[in-house]
């Protein structure tokens, strides 16, 4: 009779159960064990901001399935409460140590599994260690923070980082109450996800919600009150009140472990595996956050610390360990959060990201509508594109606002598996009828504006790039384009700012002066874009519009009625 | 000076004003005439259903752009109520005549549009021309079966066609407060577009909403009063009472112009086109409803009469009679509709029309989420993905429930676009929040079935062939794996019924025969399959699960409570 393989999973949240559950439907003989130093497996750790805000009621919910259901139906041994403290490749043994009852023991492997997940990152700063400050990684933090919160006796939630969990939690602090403040280093929020104009898109929303965000300021320290509690919290710039903080900064592997062992650590931090999620040592596989992994449009090591990752590690490297052969193509980084009421979604490589990695890139920024404009309670989003410029082909996107944005993420994170290019997206048959989009979805007006512009018929700045020329006085025509009781609502005050009406653009021709450089906006683009053809054809030499044109405007806009000026 | 290009277009409804106002963007010196029939441009006819249903208020909401649009801001003239009657291809000349004064006159060309859309498919039966026997392709057509129908005076609406209007239509009557039934000559509804099991899950749905459904049988002809007006519908096994019959059996390609210009025509009846849209006479162009279409899967020609195609032709179009160079590189068959709440998509082939073009296939069909089931209000989908056996190419897929299914149509259409595989598609970096979906998206588990079948670990009936099996008294175990709860709620009734919950299967192996054939469901497959893993790893020979199980099961389910038997 064949010797049952040994099988050992260290870690069991996510890519831990998934490897063992794998393996056992691949493998109903093998000897599979895992440990985990927390009370229980599969904990649906992305929920825990929506625990704490109560949307989702109980802690029970979290967990997926509980330890007897990988005992009964999986036959895995489940060894909770448990750290595996050190591994010893020559034996092919880990050491434990049961935390209950501080016994040490040994295990044998034939196949090892690391699965040990992230670490929130803790800067060293004074103050670090008082009470009420947290993170948020495991069940209980999240039960801890629910317990500070729920009592509703405290007042001020300082978020030290803008990222995801900031913002997640931002939207649940909010909910229970709190005032809540974000402090980020760098200029806007997301800024691992998103461009300026996309995150500003999102800032306002936020600030709409009663968040206050204290930006391209680095968190120095805390104070604590008499009782060693939590009360200000420092930055390079501002001191803020505090009855709660929370450490959002990001996570890091937790590879000490397969350090210690020797394992081969990538330059991200990550355990090194190769596609098929093998480490250094060939009888040890590594999955989840703890690893490294293949970002697919640039072939760059990143970090991916994200569920939806690691569950998929866990099916490929269940496989493997069984004696079957996948391999994992690698991430594109693709996230989506919540925020409010909106849908923040993003994939492959934002502007900034692609232009530091070598791309040259061209870019767009197309407000739209989530459906058909005509069928009722359509939403707004926008999506911003990145291609690159002599290939068109698509290295990211962003997708943000009220409306569905969650599809076209996902579009888009399909698109860039393939190496699609703007003109492959443009003519994608994506499902069409008046409730789900229009005829064409924003994301193919966002590829053939990109399109446009790489054939010269389309020319713009960006949003950024004109604020920067009204601010300095430059001497332009801004040219708004829209109706004049769109004008009357709200409009971009400027000295360089004229309205003159799409409809009326050709018959007024005359009164442009020919020389002049003029920057077109409307609400969308898609009248301004029109309006530079139009004036392109008549012979203007200068002549651009602003992408996204007022939808996408992220400065100050003027609501105060007055009526329109004539041209 | 070059001389003005002068460009006609045939066709104002979408594909038409698409191509002038492309043309145009592309060349501000050509002379550019849109030829409409009818008294708008740019009317969305995909609209028409909300129209009648009043979910859109007002005509002029379906009207996305007024004449004057075309004429003050694109330069473009606009013949409406003018008929194209003939095109003389060697004088470059087309003849029209003005609808209003009956006057007939000719235009010159350089380059042709035909965009001349599609007709309504009437088949020439037995009581035809009565009275309140209506077709839907038109604004004209809505306002009449509007006018009928808001006085709430009639009470029975007979839709002939469970296509895609004649379903978007059922939900409009029946919000509209008439007794809806309808006849569809193909044994399941939207024959064309899913397959039986995905439709008997639709079909359960309409039920539900008091929709009357008489499938497999064609209809033979009308009967009317004596002031003519239609009060039966006669199908080939009943006859149904109707103040109102609406034709919804399809739409045929309007390429009668076409054909008496010698223009060739496929034998789809669409125009045929080459990859520029470009006729048989290379300074004509067709696109829209009226031509026909490349297949991406099958490379065969098709019809896909959508707005969204006609706009993507539109644009191919405009930038190619304007001296530009673009492909339209096919479609897909991608198409979505609102069914009541339940959202109805599918792109590619379904099984029966892969396996009638010749492939052999492997197919998944998953019931799941579309979110995290942990986050609250989450609502079933059910995901039906079909493959190519040898290769695991995805061939098509269908997705339908009240939950979010717009969004994995979209993600499929964009894998097919790229022939991707199941494995492909089990590892693709979908965007994950709990709000959006969980770790796993159903379409990641449907790629994981598709591997597991072809891996030879998952072994799998369809509800048909179980329930041929139940019907035909076949000697098999059709073993339970749920809790006894969920029995006691609701179950499938049978002599071959047993109840064996998975978490009691190890321990109760020896109650199973070694040598009986045994098929295996749950809620929805999940627990089947693992049981499958469970009785194969222990020797059991002849073991399968039923794909999609309950969730899936489109036949009688029995909700008497009862205790479950012992096992």
């Amino acid at each position: 009779m064949e010797k049952k393989k040994k099988i050992v999973v260290i870690g069991g949240t996510a890519c831990g159960p998934k490897a063992a559950a794998r393996a056992r439907r691949c493998d109903q003989q093998a000897q599979i064990t895992i440990i985990e130093q927390e009370e229980n497996l599969s904990v649906a750790t992305c929920g825990l901001p929506y625990y704490v805000s109560g949307v989702i009621d109980s802690r029970q919910q979290l967990i997926q399935r509980d330890c007897d259901f990988f005992r009964d139906v999986l036959n895995i041994d489940v060894l909770t409460l448990t750290r595996a403290v050190a591994i010893d490749r020559k034996a092919h043994r880990v050491e434990v140590l049961n935390l209950g009852t501080n016994r040490a023991s040994t295990i044998e492997y034939d196949r090892l599994v690391l699965a040990t997940g992230s670490l929130p990152a803790v800067p060293d700063l004074r103050g670090k260690d008082l009470n009420g400050i947290f993170t948020l990684s495991k069940i209980g933090e999240a039960q801890a923070i629910r317990d500070s919160v729920s009592p509703r006796k405290i007042k001020k939630a300082v978020i030290i980082g803008a990222g995801l969990i900031g913002l997640e939690m931002a939207e649940a602090f909010a909910s229970q109450g709190l005032e809540v403040s974000v402090v980020e280093a760098l200029d806007w929020v997301l800024p691992a996800l998103l461009d300026f104009e996309s995150a500003a898109y999102v800032e306002k929303h936020l600030r709409q919600n009663g968040v206050k965000l204290f930006l391209g300021q680095s968190l120095t320290g805390f104070e604590g009150d008499k009782d060693g509690r939590v009360s200000r919290v420092i930055t390079e710039k501002t001191e803020l009140e505090a009855d709660l903080a929370l450490l959002a900064i990001g996570v890091k592997p937790n590879a000490g472990l397969a350090e210690d062992a020797g394992l081969e650590i990538g330059a991200t931090g990550g355990v090194a595996v190769n596609a098929h999620l093998q480490t250094s040592d060939p009888d040890i596989y590594a999955g989840g956050d703890c690893v490294e992994n293949v970002h697919m449009v640039t072939g760059q090591k990143i970090l991916a610390p994200l569920g939806s990752t690691a569950n998929k590690h866990g099916r490929v490297i269940g496989t493997n360990i069984t004696g079957g052969d996948e391999t994992f193509p690698g991430v594109l980084g693709t996230s989506i959060a919540k925020v409010f009421d909106y849908n923040v979604g993003r994939v492959g490589l934002s502007q900034w990201q692609a232009e530091k990695a070598g791309y040259e890139v061209t870019s767009s920024l197309v407000p739209g509508y989530e459906h058909a404009t005509y069928y009722p309670k359509g939403k707004e989003i926008m999506v911003k594109l990145v291609a690159e410029k002599a290939t068109k082909r698509l290295l990211g996107g962003q997708v943000v606002g009220p409306g569905e944005t969650a599809k076209r993420v996902d579009v888009l994170a399909t698109a860039l598996t393939f190496s699609a290019t703007a003109d492959d997206l443009a003519n994608t048959d994506l499902a069409y009828a008046p409730p789900y989009n229009s005829a064409l979805d924003p994301l193919h007006n966002a590829a053939n504006v990109i399109r446009n512009k790489r054939s010269g018929y389309a020319r713009a700045l960006t949003p950024m790039e004109v604020e920067h020329k009204l601010k300095s006085g430059d001497d332009f025509i801004f040219l708004d384009v829209r109706s004049p009781g769109e004008w009357e609502a709200f409009r971009i005050e400027a000295p360089q700012s004229r309205l003159l009406p799409l409809r009326e653009l050709r018959r007024k021709l005359d009164k442009l002066p020919r020389d002049a450089e003029i920057v077109i906006f409307c609400h969308s683009s898609v009248r301004a874009y029109q309006a530079q053809r139009i004036l392109d054809g008549a012979g203007f030499k200068n002549i651009k519009f602003m992408d996204g044109s007022i939808a996408a405007w992220p400065y100050e806009i003027s609501t105060e009625r007055k009526a329109p000026p004539p041209f």
